[in-house]
């Protein structure tokens, strides 16, 4: 069995291509762009390019896109005065703060000083608390891609058997909590699980999200079973090259799978558009302009 | 086999004899005793006895029990104003709102008006956010005594394989957090699941949260699984009686796992231990009184 392929990717270009057309919408409704504000402490490369992606993927959906790229030696404080500003600032319907943050500033500290209301992220307690309990909120982007994903997939989840491997606040229980809400009997398993492979094989739905390249093997999984791989990880390679590998180990699992996201080009282009999505419904909420439910 | 029966009735006496300890302390210490105000709207005789235990219960700890009851016809902003008055009332450091609420009144705007820190039911979704996160709040009672049931019984529970029955806010969902936090594998079924059965029989810890008299039956069970019946149902009896019966089937239970929580006398008494344990918590976190780690 060859599992098809999840087009991220695509699913992605089409969700931004989606969002654009609403942004256009809302523009001429209220004559102005929602805005998404991108804070970055420090120099870290990898951070850089995420903050690049973000800031181009915002312009590209006609949105307004504001960096605000800050010394790694900045304090706690001044880093949350910026925040203070724009949450006040009613250009800035969106406030993300890339992660990590430089080891003196809590990172705890700062999501809470971001307005519940702008947090785009997703990653306020408020918000992890609205999702739990079912109430209207933001949910963490990488997340609410896998589950668009994992929709376009298979449509109605009702019933299914997921398995979440990985316990992160930002991955791993906001996905838990998203197929609990689509009505999937849901586990969640981790590094102290026993018999991870045994968990796995009773399975429909596997979403892998724990940063170790390769570790779900395909004689692991049901056949038939859908799986995406959160996974982005860089590997050595030969020569002193390295290239990106995913949580699951796609040549074996993509014999068992139904269907499978490649890495790259699967559930990361994702996470982008729907931070972008996020955006929008933000400023939407805010002036009260309707959007397609299913955005 | 036969269960070893888990007294809760026990287990809750002890934890309240333990919360008056640390209360006589705290009184010392600070010259004042925790408050604990609690709401009661309407007439219902089920919350009447519940709201009458935990006044009963509040004293025997030492604090201070204040009781409100408001006729059924008052209105939420009236409703509301009051919660205002106890967020800012320096004797209250808990304040609890009987649920169900009339019809008329929405129960999340009245919880979400509750200040967060002295919300010792832990259903404000900032506190469902923190437990979810990981971060210090209020954790909702019933699922905390659960907890507090099954590490008494299992010491260590890192590892092993729960099953959480039922995914309420107030309930299944989170019991799945605090297992999750302990390092269990947590699987969350409900009405939706598929096979329930198979599902419970792979777990070391079940609980059951459904509100559907003697659903689990034993040979669902794992032979030694440990049991804890959330249920309180209500079963019409012969000539006219009734009796209470938990939603495991108790007879054909008891005679597989490894131990079990009767109904009555299991998880109820510790739901009001740890409310009392809440309100003391409240306060000493206030005071910044130090408690006990493990209380």
């Amino acid at each position: 069995m060859s599992a098809r392929i999840i087009d991220g990717k695509g699913a992605a270009a089409a969700l931004r291509a989606k969002v654009a057309v609403e942004v256009a919408g809302y523009r001429a409704a209220t004559g102005r762009a929602p805005g998404l504000a991108v804070v970055l402490v420090g120099e870290d490369p990898a951070s850089a390019v995420y903050v690049r992606s973000k800031g181009k993927a915002t312009l590209e959906a006609g949105m307004l896109s504001f960096e605000h790229k800050l010394p790694a030696e900045i304090s706690e404080g001044k880093l949350i005065d910026l925040i203070n500003e724009l949450n006040s600032d009613p250009a800035v319907d969106g406030i993300l703060v890339q992660l990590p943050l430089p080891d003196h500033i809590d990172p705890n500290q700062v999501i809470l000083a971001i307005d519940p209301d702008k947090d785009v992220d997703g990653f306020h307690p408020i918000n992890a608390g609205r999702l739990a309990i079912g109430l209207t909120g933001f949910t963490p982007c990488t997340p609410l891609g896998c589950l668009k994903l994992l929709k376009a997939e298979l449509g109605d989840l009702s019933g299914k058997n997921a398995v979440v491997i990985g316990r992160s606040n930002i991955v791993g229980k906001p996905m838990a909590m998203l197929l609990l809400a689509e009505h999937c009997t849901v586990t969640i398993a981790h590094s102290r699980t026993r018999d991870l492979p045994e968990v796995v094989r009773a399975a429909d739905i596997v979403v892998a999200a724990v940063g170790r390249a390769g570790m779900v093997k395909g004689d692991w999984l049901k056949p038939g079973a859908t799986v995406i791989d959160v996974g982005i990880n860089r590997v050595a390679g030969e020569g002193g090259n390295s290239h990106l590998a995913g949580d699951v180990d796609f040549a074996s699992a993509s014999q068992i799978a139904g269907a499978i996201t490649p890495v790259p080009g699967g559930v990361g282009p994702m996470t982008i558009a729907c931070l972008i999505r996020n955006t929008l419904v933000s400023a939407a909420r805010r002036d009260g302009f309707e959007l397609p439910e299913d955005l």
